[in-house]
């Protein structure tokens, strides 16, 4: 299916064999190879993403790509799973030539590297539309060692790593909000929208320490939400004790009413995870060793649903529990 | 992300968790779980498919889903692999509502109870422009004994599974010719452009056989030339040995010259492979077995590039031997 200046077979072999491991075969075949060994499980996820509804059009295309391939790189983290492949499928429209393909896999390139991790095949097609890109990453759990959200127990403490609602801020700095912060926080904010920190370390680390575990996609409360629902059981999560980044802080202390809207707010991709009280130590040598903050903001109960509380003990109601993108 | 008329969630819940396994974890997951069995190998492959591009908007939904999912388990068979799950993006404008949805799903599900096979997992978009749809399918194959397409070696006869043409001559009928076909041989014809035979059984058999092989889906003489590009070596290929199913010489012996174009048209998903002479028998057997026609079509040879032979020993030249769709 031929390409803006290029054919499928050119496309791969000038864009995307480059990218891949011995599994890919140079995507000279119909399909890669992957070794199985015995005792390990295999951790596999999707995601889509639309040029105009996840990403506008004009973003870099290497952050696109690195932002396509963290996501998916940070579900794996949020089973406890070590990142090893990824399978990408592409539909692009005419007008994205090469130049703009070049600059997509040479993001995919970086993040691969810093991932230690290969390309392993996939399509690339044309489409009259906005460009879709599809990606399935692939890794890998010693069997038994995998943490799934519906592990959560009453007494469990909730914890998240990083920063809360730097996303969120920067793309309303990319919306023109905060005109008058510092470029340093301004800058820091916008890259923690368009590359974030997938937890790929801290992840597999914490097999065998969390009991339940999702990435922060959708928003924390509403992420927090589906633990619950999966797990059968509630969870109070006390405003004050959100992390947020000194960045965050300098948006966020003189308009208090702004912080629930972060708890609330999507695309952060830090791990949530709940873990008895008895784990707290643990976690916190996990925090030092990687360097990483994981904080404690609430608990688990019997029940059902998510409770957000403030400073005085007063109950927050968001009306939103969930997040849209642009 | 919103769809038409349900949430992801909903739309996940409703039309895609009743086809996902044990493995998919009912879909409530980050990601899904793939045990690992010592002594194989995994064999993944990817397609994506647009609206418009390669099939028309207001093809059955039952029919788009199949087809995708047999493309991609073609190139499953390819490698002798066995399927055993698949992963599915889906990028759906807001104009496809629920009742595309189910029947795409009924669809999925009717597929996978036939080749035993289920949803791992995936994803589901809305996009404002055409639906884009990405499937990512996993087979098993034991380690070694993937077929690739680089084996292919001097004296080797090529071979191919089924009948070859037929999609073409669907889509041809699809589109208004050869009004005066007799409609069960039309009803024929269409069904295998729509709906490919995709030869699960026949390719893992096939390990051990096949020095070489790779699925028909840009065209008999363009995917015989990507066997000889990657193995180094030529192929020759008798026009009048072509098997053509009883529907398609209807069409064809009256327009002889419609001949050499099945040679190059595309999207049969038929099994197209090299084996030593020696081999011969056992391929026979194997035909026999399946009640699969498996007909020796040529011959590789040292050097490079596929030569066209007709009945004469006349070189036939085509003009096209890579295939579009519509």
């Amino acid at each position: 299916m031929a390409g803006a200046e290029f054919g499928e077979f050119e496309r791969i072999r000038r864009f995307f064999a480059p990218l891949a491991g011995p599994g890919g075969l140079e995507l000279l075949d119909d399909a890669a190879l992957l070794d199985c060994k015995a005792g390990h499980r295999l951790v596999v996820t999707a995601d889509a993403i639309v040029a105009g509804v996840h990403y506008l059009p004009d973003d870099p295309p290497e952050l696109v790509a690195r932002k396509l391939l963290r996501v998916n790189l940070s579900d794996l983290a949020a089973m406890g799973a070590r990142p090893l492949h990824y399978v990408l499928t592409t539909a692009l429209p005419a007008e994205l030539g090469s130049e703009w393909l070049a600059r997509f896999a040479q993001g995919l390139g970086e993040d691969q590297r810093h991932f230690g991790i290969e390309l392993l095949g996939g399509d690339s097609v044309s489409t009259p539309g906005p460009a879709v890109l599809s990606l399935t990453a692939i890794g890998v759990v010693t069997a038994g060692m995998e943490v799934r959200r519906n592990g959560a127990k009453p007494d469990d403490l909730v914890w998240v790593s990083g920063a809360i609602g730097d996303a969120f801020l920067g793309l309303s700095l990319l919306r023109g909000a905060y005109s008058g912060l510092a470029p340093g926080h301004r800058d820091y904010l916008i890259r923690r929208f368009q590359v974030p920190d997938s937890r790929t370390e801290l992840g597999p680390l914490l097999s065998g320490i969390a009991h339940a575990m999702i990435d922060v996609s959708d928003g924390l409360l509403a992420d927090l939400g589906h633990i619950c629902e999966t797990s059968g059981v509630a969870a109070i999560v006390q405003l004050e004790t959100l992390p947020l980044s000194p960045a965050a802080r300098f948006v966020v202390d003189p308009d208090p009413h702004l912080r629930p809207r972060l708890a609330t707010a999507g695309d952060d991709y830090e791990l949530l995870f709940t873990a008895p009280p008895s784990a707290s130590m643990a976690i916190a040598a996990l925090s030092s060793r990687l360097g990483t903050p994981i904080t404690a903001i609430g608990k688990i109960e019997p029940g059902a649903g998510v409770r957000l509380f403030g400073a005085e003990g007063e109950k927050i109601s968001v009306d939103q529990t969930g997040y849209r993108h642009f």
